[in-house]
């Protein structure tokens, strides 16, 4: 026998999220009409609205409702510096540090050819647009420490210095109130060639 | 600054989703977005066709679209065994074994008291009702071999017994091709307790 045509439907629909294969897809939707139809109907709500409603930031790129998100809108940020993450929620974490106050470029993901993320998905142009605004005084490139992150972290830093601006990358090394016995011999030894003078 | 509004309420309800946690939901939300817009319009259409389309069989209890499933309404199965599964996912694996050629009964559930799922969320009186037909013969308890699983294939064949019908369970013991070394001792125990004679 096989399953209902629009329960077929929303397992394989579910499989669209990220780290989500047939079984995990197949216990969601169960959940879904079991235990939690409100919350289903709010989830399809959620992403119908979540559709219309967003578009991206004309100046950083990340994910809001009007032209200009409020950070960028803001007269309070440090418009000399700019700060390229990945993805919303790397900026999320950068805020949460209260050490910058600057402003942001958001990516919306990495150079990743086995994906199919070359330099013209990640439209780097309109990065380059945004970082020669004039008031730009240094980047600072805060993709994260994959190889992917730091391919696309050399990739922008190249562009953006042969258009003469100063570009600088976020610090590697062992995490504060890490041990160097459980650190992994690749970051102390990073740890150890980026070392500062005191 | 916060997130736009239409974003917050995407990746809350995207929590609603069994094993999602704050940070899943978020990087979930910014794949829909992001890369899979698509899909995402798929996701919201599918959970609403589902809402509005799917019903429990009268007979079985599971998902169907029709009052009666088609499992329950083939004549070629043997109406004279029901097995009592969990959900429907227990069902499609008892069917892949193509050993059982009897009918079934999805509880959509199993006794949880911690999570406030008791004998009158899961409804026995219907399954009561359902294997009291007249035709079944042997009511065989699927559930899980975990403690709430046990838990209820004990409380649901009580129930049973107290009607008159032959209630059993399926076997627990050593996977097939399992080596003693690698499974776990309540398994071997159980394997021991339950031998059968050649």
């Amino acid at each position: 026998m096989k399953e209902p045509g629009s329960l077929d439907a929303l397992i394989e629909a579910l499989r669209c999220l990220p780290g989500v294969g047939p079984k995990s897809a197949q216990r969601m939707a169960y959940h879904l009409l079991q235990r939690d139809p409100r919350g289903a109907q709010k989830l399809s709500g959620a992403i119908a609205d979540a559709l219309t409603h967003l578009k991206h930031c004309q100046r950083c790129n990340t994910f809001t409702e009007e032209e200009i998100c409020s950070r960028c809108a803001s007269v309070k940020r440090d418009s000399s510096q700019l700060c390229v993450v990945e993805m919303p929620i790397d900026m999320n974490v950068m805020e949460q540090t209260h050490a910058y106050n600057g402003l942001y470029y958001v990516l919306m993901g990495r150079l990743s050819p086995l994906d199919g993320v070359g330099p013209r998905e990640l439209n780097f142009e309109r990065l380059i647009n945004r970082a020669c605004d004039g008031q730009v005084a240094e980047v600072i490139m805060a993709t994260n420490f994959t190889n992917e992150g730091e391919a696309t972290a050399h990739y922008v830093s190249e562009l953006l210095r042969a258009r003469g601006l100063k570009v600088s990358r976020i610090a590697r090394g062992v995490p504060v109130g890490g041990e160097l016995e459980f650190t992994d011999a690749g970051t102390v030894a990073q740890a150890f060639i980026e070392r500062r003078e005191y």
